[in-house]
């Protein structure tokens, strides 16, 4: 079976199309400002599950990995689509009005304003596609593939939640409330992530990053995709990954979903990244298209791994 | 069950949105123009039957759609972004392949660029969301609510292919090929129908057209849109409303997914929408939300009655 990757590659090659390849495409917009525009399809069943999320959620969620990707970029969100292939049981309820408030409270939040969308009936599951247009300082906005050898890599926040979340989600624990105990907040973390816009705008704002991406796959699979789009390779210092609590490095590094941001800064302004809150975990080599890992057993190569998210 | 129209006006009504409720939305670019975005759903057993099409038809329609919602408001198509979420199925044969090759003829000639998407495994059927940005000279976008008792109405072509070419589809006829025959004729016109973008560029550039949409719904349902947004009546006259061969007026009237465009233009330029090829149908009066059909047996009330596409 053809992965997205192939299919995105494959169009690239048969259809001269060289704008894909970032968390958004770029495209001017006037003499100040470019245009990021971003697209993400959730498809019930594969994406999210209904009967282990809330209506409130799952609008927060469709929005919320569409801000991720402007984030990523550095960009700040402006204009949302949403279209939704709705199945006739769930009309009927109050599926659509509480869905609409997870979605308008982080749109709120973001000063996002949605303009359009569609709405079809489905004879099976739910569909949702999430459209955000953003925007950046005119060639500022942050791109995968611009990190150099040398440089230092950071992420925002801890990882390995999101995929904790949901091997308990799959286990039949539920969502209640926050109660200090990290399972409640791991699956939270993943029905509910949080978008870095702050930060990615930070990044941009101080020209701070050399790339980013989000870590929407894993991050042994993101930071491979910073490493092919920038031609380099990939040091990782194991015991530097921020882990989220109650979750394994193993879920660190090929978890998905978590929605940190992942970026690399040229070592002289290392410092200032960390004076951000960023946590440093490793850097960049020459060697293009190897990740090694150096932990207990000494240093291996990593492989991208994402968790697939069923 | 709650139509898309009721899920919009409800969502106007609760998050105070006001740019719905065009083809598109409009929103600024820079100091020359505005930018359009619109986006189509396609969901397979709603929207489209695979048994009835080819990828190819399929390809083109989805992206034809979209391009039909510019076309109504004079705008020019730039960018396009698609999301599929494909069966297993599809994945292991040239379906997507041939979706695209559909896709990108369309866009080629219109000169629209694919800048990104999204694809998902989908548990069931094919679905299919296109994404469209515009642009049009800043204010001059034609839109639904300009209309103005007085004006003439006018369609671009005929109606009612569509519907027949579905009603055929239904009876278990197949394209084969043009032939002269009025039903092969009328099933193309279903399963690949043409975006009239060059002639709302032509109504946008001179000015022409006090309001305008794209016949998607059906005539009765589109001029019903016109006639709600402008606060305004219209009345037909049956004799003048150019019918497809082989359809019946009920279908030029109710018909869908012709995507011919129907304006109105004020009265001392009639000659010139006429000039441009256009058939006049009618005109627009100060009776708000009548729309009334001058036929054999006199004068009636039409109310909206789009066919459902299935």
């Amino acid at each position: 079976m053809r992965s997205e990757f192939d299919l995105i590659n494959h169009i690239k090659a048969n259809y001269t199309l060289n704008v894909i390849g970032d968390d958004c495409a770029i495209l001017p917009k006037d003499t100040q400002s470019d245009q990021l525009f971003t697209v993400d399809l959730l498809i019930e069943n594969i994406d999210f599950r209904l009967e282990w999320t809330t209506p409130e959620f799952l609008g927060h969620k469709a929005l919320a990995v569409s801000l991720s990707d402007i984030a990523a970029m550095g960009g700040s969100p402006k204009y949302a689509l949403l279209s939704l292939g709705v199945p006739d049981n769930l009309w009927k309820t109050s599926f659509l009005d509480r869905f609409y408030e997870g979605w308008h409270r982080l749109a709120t939040e973001f000063e996002v304003e949605l303009v359009g969308g569609d709405i079809s009936r489905s004879p099976s599951g739910l569909t949702i596609d999430s459209f955000v247009v953003g925007e950046a300082a005119r060639g500022q906005a942050i791109r995968r593939s611009s990190a150099q050898a040398g440089d230092k890599m950071f992420v925002t926040g801890p990882l390995g939640g999101a995929a904790l979340g949901l091997s308990l989600l799959e286990k039949g624990e539920r969502f209640k409330q926050l109660d200090g105990c990290p399972g409640q907040a791991a699956i939270l973390r993943q029905l509910k992530p949080r978008p870095q816009v702050a930060f990615g705008k930070l990044l941009l704002n101080n020209a701070l990053a050399s790339s980013a991406i989000d870590i929407s796959d894993g991050l042994s699979s993101d930071l491979a995709h910073i490493c092919e789009a920038s031609g380099v390779g990939a040091h990782l210092d194991a015991a530097a990954i921020p882990i989220a609590e109650g979750a394994s490095l193993e879920m660190a590094l090929h978890g998905g979903e978590d929605f940190e941001l992942l970026f690399t800064v040229p070592a002289d302004r290392a410092a200032e990244a960390e004076a951000s809150g960023a946590i440093e975990i490793g850097h960049i080599t020459g060697d293009a298209g190897k990740v090694t890992i150096s932990g207990a057993a000494g240093i291996e190569e990593l492989k991208p791994m994402g968790f697939q998210h069923f």
